[in-house]
């Protein structure tokens, strides 16, 4: 678990690496969901998520699962309302989450914290098990990716969004819900995510086809609106184009006018069937000039995703062809994608 | 009321018309805090807002304002999860509240009602008194802010935004807690807002000096987040040009390094004082070459807001700088600010 870095890219490793990542958090899932379980307070009014950046992005995915699959209330927190203002808020009967792969990022720690209210109890999702949000939380769901060199998050993404489905997951059974993820597709992802990582040509077609390009919007919905985000936020960082994720819906309310055919569009559907929307917002886009490349199950798609995994699960591999986007976008422009300019590995926002 | 197009455009004509439509809310101001309180559930376990595009970005003012100066978890719901997935959600102890100008967009009707639970009542806010969010929900909130012919909302956006904080001022009052909002302070807002209405040079010298760029970073933090994002949202959707809205501390968690002298940043700050962390980041960004514009109560802003509003309310003037900025762009860019092309006023997504 190790990374060795290929080609001189961390980034490269640490994206191949995802496969062995995931293999260990399924071999032990039993175990992960019931250190959530054991955290979880009785009774459960709300699930609050405390992240930023990628690790908002995998709260997200968390998010939508936890309301879809329980029907229990759930929410990304603002950090600021406690760093900034020093709200005096405390979530009643809620499990607060923290996510963070470094567990180091001041806000984080103290928004988890604060936000723990009567009834309450706090959960650290992290890479870091000696990090002060696992040392201030009730529990702590290690994510155990290894060390993290390149400055773009990918492997601890990917192991995020997994531990934040093993939330949802506990959350169902302490609800007599059924469990969101099957387990015979649970044990299908490493494999299937392995596929993804050997199959690095569809990345580079796509990124040979816009390179120069300065704008790049990544569109999705629903339970890959977070995946969406991420996609974007990863071609951001690492080959700085002006990337932007929004939700289908979002964008027929307005942004719709702002796309023009220098603005390339990377529609994503983990849908099956393939929702109708995305198809018609597909010819509508496509019929206005615009270049846009699908990433989905279909045959046709400029970025495959494997339609063996159900759709929670599918927007693992989504994650992963973005950041094979990402990387070979930045290594066509010229960019060392391990150390973008003006990023450091911990960010220390308050 | 009625808006009268003044050298060609509604959009224009609009933003004038705020001063007399936000002072009309300010006159009823306890009638529209009592039609909240009358909608109030008891108890009172959270509040979440159904919107979607410019509602949802006041939606996001309201959520902050609610939990600041509550305590009461706020959330924005994901509608998707109801028409989509059919999720079987219910937020017991709720006040869901669905903002709609139009009232008519299907999915925040669904949303809405689907979302009601156990002990939870329903608010519309909308400036559609015969609409169907209006008819199906418990209470009625009415905007009042006459018929809007531009397709980039404007007025219905700054009055959504005053009656989300009627919303937060009704919870504070339900919790033993002191008003948010001063009357005296509100009483003056018709006035600053008029103020920064004739004023309309800084957003003709900042669209003067921006017009030919295709992206536009706009970076604030807090309370005026949701004002943040309707700036882009509204620059985008206006003048066709590739905006992001983005919180200052999820900019420093990786997208600062896309950031190049080609992409202007509007950085809002409505802090009284200043919050050192903004200031920090406009000397980062301009020792980077980056084109920093600045709005806030200084001086030496580019976009200068009223510092005789305290905070939540400042963020008002913030939203009609940016529309303000987003019609000079248009114009000077040869677009026509009140029929973009692809978008409609009633947005139909479901």
């Amino acid at each position: 678990m190790r990374a060795v870095a290929a080609a001189g890219s961390w980034m490269r490793a640490e994206i191949a690496e995802q496969p062995a990542v995931l293999e260990r958090i399924v071999s032990r899932w039993e175990q992960t969901v019931a250190v959530v379980a054991e955290a979880l307070p009785e009774p459960l009014a709300g699930v609050a998520f405390v992240a930023r950046g990628s690790s908002d992005n995998a709260a997200l995915l968390g998010r939508y699962a936890v309301e879809l699959y329980t029907g229990i209330p759930a929410l990304l927190t603002a950090p600021s309302l406690v760093t900034r203002y020093q709200a005096d808020l405390h979530y009643r009967d809620h499990l607060v989450v923290g996510v963070s792969q470094s567990g180091q990022t001041p806000e984080i720690v103290t928004a988890t914290v604060a936000l723990r209210g009567p009834g309450s109890r706090t959960l650290a999702v992290t890479n870091n098990a000696d990090s002060p949000l696992a040392a201030a939380c009730d529990g702590r769901l290690l994510l155990g990716a290894g060390p993290e060199r390149a400055v773009p998050a990918s492997k601890t993404v990917t192991a995020s969004m997994l531990a934040v489905l093993a939330v949802a997951t506990a959350v169902a059974r302490a609800c007599g819900r059924p469990d969101p993820i099957d387990v015979r597709a649970l044990s299908a992802l490493p494999e299937a995510v392995a596929g993804i990582v050997d199959d690095r040509s569809p990345a580079q077609d796509v990124a040979a086809r816009w390179v120069g390009r300065d704008r790049l919007q990544v569109v999705g919905r629903g339970l890959e609106l977070g995946a969406v985000l991420e996609v974007a936020l990863k071609v951001k960082e690492t080959a700085a184009v002006f990337a932007q994720g929004i939700s289908a819906a979002d964008l027929l309310h307005g942004p719709l006018t702002s796309l023009d055919p220098q603005v390339p569009v990377l529609l994503a559907d983990c849908g099956e069937p393939e929702f109708a929307d995305l198809v018609a917002l597909a010819d509508r886009l496509q019929s206005a000039g615009v270049d846009v490349v699908t990433a989905d199950t279909s045959p046709a798609a400029g970025l495959s995703l494997p339609s063996a995994l159900p759709v929670p699960l599918r927007t693992l591999p989504l994650v992963v062809r973005g950041q094979q986007l990402a990387y070979e976008w930045a290594m066509l422009a010229g960019r060392d994608p391990d150390a973008p300019p003006g990023l450091s590995k911990v960010t220390a926002t308050t």
